[in-house]
């Protein structure tokens, strides 16, 4: 099977108009795909109007009792049921899943190291003949970023990391290609310029890139997470803007693609 | 196929404790079964901590934009996704869904006759197919009070109805036994009194209770459902507490069993 793994983010996901834009595209993606989402700054609204500030460290959400009640709510009630519901409309036959339905993602609560994050989870194991029974059944997971530690416990955790894991995991017994929607066009040799695209980074030019000092601070984590996956069997990493996704599916010159293999840059 | 439909309500899932007592009865309920719940007070106290108070219409909730968005929240994210991850840790293998979810069931909003009922969905159609195939795939649907018009909008759906309609869909293909867990032991000849249950209710038997006024307001709409169900083929329909839910299932006296024909009371 060839499977398209999309990962969306709050700015795609905070904007109506956006993420009916983003979902009209995502719907002609061809083939086998499974869509991922965060949530983010509906959370944090939704968290304050019932007077539960969030509070976070280093840009992380500390998720207590209460705010994973939020997020349980935010992300797999309100977010994922009216993308469900949107895809529907578009005749993608969509389903909506946390990691606790059909034990699809198990993950553990984080080990309190000076920090504790609370119900937060690390991803432990992926349920691959579920997601490729799903499919088979012509239907389209769409997934969110809550996990759960099959004794009970629901668990807050990053929907990169979802999405890089059921990447690697499916990329066991199929040809997975991973798309990271993002708020940048691509990763960017001036931030500033949102046309100083670099069209693809393999290992040899992540070196000198990071070397030149091109690519710095947050964009380093997400270029090691690409970089493992594709150690790990992902043919392809794409990073770029919702709107630029199919012509990212269809090969054409869009966003940033992070490969294994040394090709002639385009 | 056998398959038990068991609906529970607001006085199972509003109590922590009833919840884990009830999913441990579940869980032991031999097997193909579904799980249908909605949400209630847990509901009316998410919104009014936003300051969204409810409005009510002879019992029925208002359903506007803002109220939607909480029972979607309520329904499908938090009461769904807390059940769903205690039933994995029961090693029942649940999977928590909507109507729109795959398109399990379509309904259509309430029109306006007097009263604008907002964002009310009436049952239209079930993907019976869906069913049939996430049971042999060995997943046990946890289905919520949430449906959707297939055109993008999501709708509040009575509970009772859409376990009605999942029963009676089912029936054409399969044997299916409907349960109503109720905030009473069963149907009761004196309200007050919890231990004047009628074991046993038919057409007949109906008849002659609603004849006496021993059966009237709240209960008769319960059981001209019940018949309905019964007339469209499902095999039987049990109205009862929730902790008397498996002796209910293993045939022993508890509740009240509403049946086609007629038999000797036991």
């Amino acid at each position: 099977m060839k499977i398209s793994i999309i990962k969306i983010g709050g700015n795609v996901i905070d904007y109506p108009e956006k993420l009916d834009e983003f979902l009209g595209i995502f719907a002609k993606v061809p083939g086998y795909k499974i869509l991922v989402h965060g949530g983010g700054v509906m959370a944090t609204r939704f968290g304050e109007s019932m007077g539960i500030m969030p509070e976070m460290v280093d840009g992380r959400r500390i998720t207590d009792k209460d705010t994973l009640d939020i997020v349980t709510m935010v992300y797999a009630g309100l977010i994922n049921k009216t993308v469900v519901a949107k895809l529907q409309a578009l005749k993608v036959n969509s389903l909506g899943m946390t990691g606790a339905d059909g034990n699809l993602i198990r993950s553990i609560k984080r080990p309190v190291k000076g920090i504790d994050y609370g119900f937060v989870g690390d991803v432990q194991e992926i349920n691959t003949d579920l997601i490729h029974s799903l499919l088979q059944l012509g239907l389209l997971p769409v997934i969110n970023a809550i996990t759960h530690d099959k004794k009970g416990q629901l668990l807050n955790t990053n929907a990169d990391s979802i999405a890089s894991a059921l990447a690697t995991s499916l990329a066991v017994d199929h040809h997975v290609d991973l798309y990271f929607c993002f708020d940048k066009p691509g990763v960017l040799v001036d931030e500033k310029n949102d046309s100083s695209i670099i069209p693809l980074i393999n290992e040899d030019i992540y070196k000198e890139l990071r070397k030149e000092s091109v690519i710095h601070s947050g964009m380093i984590p997400k270029l090691d997470n690409a970089f493992e996956a594709l150690k790990k069997g992902v043919q392809r990493v794409w990073i770029g803007k919702a709107e630029n996704l199919l012509m990212a599916v269809k090969g054409k010159k869009a966003g940033t693609i992070i490969e294994r293999q040394r090709y002639e840059l385009y």
